[in-house]
């Protein structure tokens, strides 16, 4: 593979030197690019564009084509897991995803398979390598996947809720299933995670959209512990480097401390804590990824300006930032006020370095 | 006004001994009970429930006449206000609240009057009459309104909001007229909480559901600030006794120190904070009400008692703890099983107050 030229987001996420603090954005790939708007329409589905190793790559390209980004990851969705192991993902308008076939027994979790990355999932490891041949070294590649008590809701709910009436109801009633159906998930991501870093990815992180909405106890017992057993089954180097790993627990503010002993070498921040406390709760233990308010991005240009001075003002000197934001970004947002963003980043960082 | 038989809420919102900890739930007057649901039925929309006194007398007092709970809270809606003001509040199927008229710019700003809680509001100051009446001394009632970020969220939108667009829209990008929309709302909230205390209302709570997507910085300026003026311009006694205030973010566990700062006397907590490190936080100053996912509540009663001990545990000795759910009770739950919890708070809890 072609040696990378652009290094910044693996040193940042190592505590290690850089000259300039690395961004990118989740969800940089999206509905705010009218080019990936025709690449979808073109695609057909939501699910047949993650499907299409070559439509994928080239979503994954486009927002490396407009702006100078520090890394690309993965065009992918957080459910191919679950979909992989047969509950029949679709998306329905209006309500998001939605499995066919929820798992709310202990016959539908025995029933449940690990997932062999290169066969039920080969079309996700198929646009790894796509992408890192397209990508011929320019930045970094980031895998991901979501946490399994992030995908274990999906599964138990049948698609999104607000209550998480179904998925807490099996945790509180029935612990011991969902510490099963959990154990499985970690086994799988485990591999999927694995096979992406084989297939070319160069970074991971871990997607845990829901473990903020769980008790500090209840967290550590469901959703933290298994990223933990994830991380020490995960192949940790690669082509010669060390493949970082991002945890990030949406609303786990109050949890870095625990999150940074996790093994992971980052925490993803949301923009409801400080990045000055932050890196006081994980004492410069693990780098740190965040934290602008996406809706920051609907401001004018001076505004977001300001903005991201005062986020890179907030982590303050010294190496071990990844400039994000704290969500994904919108649909509606103007792509030129994500160029702003991303050059407000390169530039008012430099400072910090020196 | 008949004599208090049971102050222990009282009490314990202003840290002073009791018996054992009192207990009450969030939406404890609400569509998980059959005969609330037929009252609902009876009245039509449920603004016009809200809008009736002796309706809304009706569903508040049922809980009471059910369960042994510590408080009675006064039903109505968060949105009373905005409505107040002509925006013209509805509910729409699936979608929550809707306001045909949302207020987006200068001149909706500069339009807006603060309601005369005994003109516009009247009929909620005619339920807390008739509440009182009705209640005949059995428990304290429990006033309310919603903050004034939340008030303003729901106004800018137009609505319920996953994104908050529109309302962080303004607030990044023309924070001045946010304020003045917040000074209105302060206002506004202030006039019509003193109006409830004159009307009999015994406690206050003012309900910050969306203080807790706003970052450190954006919460202290846009939320909290206009809570600390509203908590500053309350009648702080009222037959003869104090009225203590209790003070709501949801999310909000990153900040409660800085709530404990604001002048009210309670926080309600969350369960993603555990209420051993909240007390730490607040340094005792002010009383805790929490802070039990209501999720618990779809598991066996045996799992209910165990999980109501260990909230009880975590608070540990001495006064200063209300017991309540986390958030609303959910519309599934079986009622049975709001007995058991509220059963178990008052046998279990003795021994911390011996």
């Amino acid at each position: 593979m072609s040696a990378l030229k652009n290094d910044r987001l693996l040193r940042a996420l190592l505590c290690e030197p850089v000259d300039i603090t690395p961004v990118w954005m989740m969800r940089q790939a999206g509905r705010y690019l009218p080019e990936y708007r025709a690449t979808r329409q073109k695609a057909g589905s939501f699910m047949d564009l993650c499907q299409n190793p070559e439509l994928a790559c080239e979503v994954t390209l486009q927002p490396l084509d407009r702006f100078p980004l520090d890394a690309a990851i993965l065009f992918s969705d957080i459910l191919t897991i679950p979909d992989a192991m047969g509950l029949g993902l679709y998306f329905s308008e209006g309500e998001g995803p939605r499995f066919e076939r929820p798992v709310q027994d202990v016959a539908a979790v025995r029933a449940l398979g690990v997932p062999d990355p290169e066969q039920e999932l080969k079309y996700v490891m198929d646009a790894v390598r796509t992408i890192r041949r397209e990508l011929d070294g320019r930045v970094p590649l980031i895998g991901f996947s979501g946490s399994p008590w992030t995908l274990a809701t999906y599964m138990v709910e049948g698609g999104s809720t607000k209550n998480f009436a179904k998925s807490k109801g099996m945790m509180f009633d029935d612990p011991a299933l969902m510490h099963d159906l959990l154990g499985i998930l970690a086994e799988s991501v485990t591999r999927y995670l694995n096979a992406q870093v084989a297939a070319g990815a160069q970074a991971l992180m871990i997607f845990d959209t829901w473990g903020g909405v769980l008790s500090p106890r209840d967290y550590a017992a469901f959703s933290l512990a298994y990223m933990e057993r994830i991380i020490e089954g995960l192949v940790r180097e690669s082509e010669g480097r060390r493949v970082p790993v991002i945890l990030f627990t949406k609303n786990g503010g109050q949890w870095l401390g625990r999150m940074a002993e996790s093994g992971c070498d980052a925490l993803g921040v949301d923009w409801t804590t400080d990045l000055a406390d932050a890196r006081v709760q994980v004492r410069d233990k693990v780098a740190l990824q965040g934290n602008l308010d996406p809706c920051i991005l609907y401001a004018s240009p001076e505004r977001i300006r300001e903005e991201v001075a005062s986020v890179l003002d907030s982590y303050g000197h010294g190496p071990g930032h990844v400039f994000n934001l704290g969500h994904g970004i919108h649909p509606e947002v103007d792509p030129e006020h994500a160029a702003v963003l991303i050059e407000a980043v390169h530039e008012l960082s430099r400072p910090y370095h020196s």
